[in-house]
């Protein structure tokens, strides 16, 4: 079910296709055509059906998608048909209010612990999640099982934490920190760099580029 | 200079190049290679000579790129030459944290305003920039010619905001809330989701894909 060769745009569809049934359900929507679901995320019906086809078919012809069946697919696919647990590294003000949102607002994932190194913060808390030092980091990464990182530690900072993370076993990483971290082959970094991102805005907002708000 | 055919892959790597540049000069090196530029980016040295080309050659063969001129020219390019004012919709925590690493930590960018609709914040201040309400949003755009704009309010007040930025004039936003904005064609929207970023690690972590540390 898993297949190696999908490309990584096609994987960053899905989880907007899981927000848009996530939606559909929530208005009792049972069974959805490509058609009304291009509507809802933008892509095309035969992206949509293209992406589906990695996984297999999902739909029957001339009758569409079982809303409630393609979402439990979906999960799977993703891998958050179990709660993913998850750690952040650094809590700052952005730290702090992306760990926020994610113990309010991110049903799939679990905080499992936020670290820092600032002596004036660790033993503060984030919603009901006690910040820890990160000299406990590993403990509770082995403990929880956790594969998943969010790192917004300064710059200076951030490539010896990657370090640990992955010596720990933590095999994904969503990056704030503004450096390109040095990781091996097999270790997945998003980098999630909001300075660069707003630098390529302000590209386009003066040169009155065609826009696109497909492209995540 | 500025040309309409340049890749969007292209356009999100001029930033990169700007901050190893940036680096550099810091480190009083006057002079770099593609080769160089390579190794502090991650990029290949082709692929930067190709980038480059897209507006007219930078270097000499053989003598590798100024420092100090290429820096000035991909400022330009981006177009931060001059300061870009933005405007943030949203004061909530993330676009408090976001607000305030603008503030704090991104020189080519002036925050002008921040704004809310909660009674509670409104007069508030992040760093230096008191939160306004909703209703100043229009004056403050065409006091300070903005054409950017963060928007990090929840999903159900984002569409009504998009209009009314883009009724005053943006060109561009950044867009952190979970819902795909419906805009015209010349408007240019990046979607910052953070919980369809975090879905993606999920899925490589578990599938144990080939990291990739380039893609933005």
């Amino acid at each position: 079910m898993l297949r190696k060769d999908v490309p990584k745009s096609v994987v960053k569809r899905l989880p907007i296709y899981l927000r848009s049934l996530d939606g559909l359900l929530k208005r009792d929507v049972e069974i959805i055509s490509s058609k009304s679901l291009s509507m809802e995320t933008g892509f095309t019906a035969e992206q949509i059906r293209k992406d589906f086809a990695y996984f297999g078919a999902f739909g029957t012809r001339g009758t569409g998608y079982n809303t409630s069946y393609l979402r439990e697919r979906l999960l799977t696919i993703i891998g958050l048909d179990q709660q993913t647990n998850i750690v952040a590294i650094g809590a700052g003000h952005l730290g702090r209010a992306l760990t926020r949102h994610n113990i309010t607002k991110n049903p799939y994932v679990r905080i499992v612990g936020v670290f820092d190194v600032n002596p004036k913060i660790v033993g503060d808390r984030i919603a009901h999640v006690e910040i820890k030092h990160l000299i406990a980091l590993p403990q509770v990464i082995k403990k929880y099982n956790v594969k998943v990182a969010l790192l917004t530690v300064s710059s200076e900072g951030a490539q010896e934490v990657t370090n640990t993370l992955v010596d720990n076993g933590i095999k994904a990483i969503l990056n704030f920190a503004p450096i390109k971290l040095n990781v091996a082959e097999h270790i997945y970094v998003h980098n999630a760099d909001l300075t660069i991102e707003l630098q390529s805005l302000i590209y386009y907002s003066s040169t009155g580029e065609e826009g696109d708000d497909v492209d995540l």
